[in-house]
């Protein structure tokens, strides 16, 4: 694991949308942890972005990263 | 990910109903995020709407967003 | 989606039994929700019926919502 | 969906042993319940009690459940 | 369903490291649930040992259940 | 399983990003678990790291990990 660069400094986002991007920054990030090679992770890109199976496997993940960065924002109802 | 347009405002429905009609398109917003290009989306709508095997794996989608939703509106019980 | 009927009108039930078969109908209320055609959905039921893959995968779903529905009802446990 | 048997009460049980079972009578109900048929589900029990994908699959499910009926027990630590 | 012995008394464990181990046998007994032979078993384990896609998906079992567990210990933050 | 040595003491880390670096490696940890040979992980390992289905559903494990993680930390927002 090579992704010493700092990108997840809080989980508090201003609104719902950001968290939502947040939420596949995150997901994005972990495929980005085993597969560390860019390159490949480019190349790979294709196979899943053509296949509803793995959309859908996708969108299994970012939905749990969004419920956890819902809760941290006390899902934008009240002060943080 | 291109989808700039502000589509997730709050979390807050009226009613539960209105919170799944939430949770599917929060599952179909991440499909398009990931799968930008929204005619090759179209195209593929057919794998998976006749597909059980992906039609229970997006019920398992929907099933987590509304999670996140139903809590957000405390499940519609009292006041949020 | 043209699911434009009233189902979901709350998260309370009067027993947990209730809860479980409001869980399984949100389920398969996602599912129709993504394959509108009624007829579509009644030739692919024997696909998923007897596949137990498939059976487990709904469960799954099955379980997840009914989370949900158990926080709402406070696992009916006190008075909600 | 023909199990008008009441087969769930409570989801309060004495000890988190007794809620293990009862996840996985959670579990067993939901395929019942969508394949309706004792004999048909009889046949597939093979299928799946020998093939590991779908006994870890089944134990996924068992996880979930068990979640809630663990909260439900506010996890068997003080009284309920 | 034949394991009559008594495998869970509790869901408190001294660390988080022991919460982990007792994840990991949960998802066992699941399986040990489902395919109540131990023979058939221990020949299954090289089915999935070896094939990453389960143990992916063992993993997914293992999160699940210490999510469980984790809450009942208050996440060894403070007396439980 | 053989993984005697201690290697999660706590679930507080500082900062989210290093709970991040633990939910990786509860899911690796758990598949040790249950793969213990060490050569032979490391045979499987461009099995997953190439094929996008596992590398998604490693997300989706890493994603269930972190939720808890992140709840032990009160999501980084206040003293611990």
């Amino acid at each position: 694991m090579d992704n010493k660069e700092i990108w997840l400094e809080t989980l508090i986002t201003d609104t719902p949308q950001e968290g939502r991007e947040l939420a596949i920054k995150m997901a994005i990030k972990s495929i980005a942890a085993i597969q560390t090679d860019a390159e490949t992770r480019k190349k790979l890109r294709s196979d899943y972005a053509n296949d509803t199976t793995q959309l859908i496997a996708s969108a299994n993940v970012i939905a749990i990263e969004f419920q956890t960065i819902a809760a941290a924002n006390n899902y934008w109802k009240t002060e943080k």
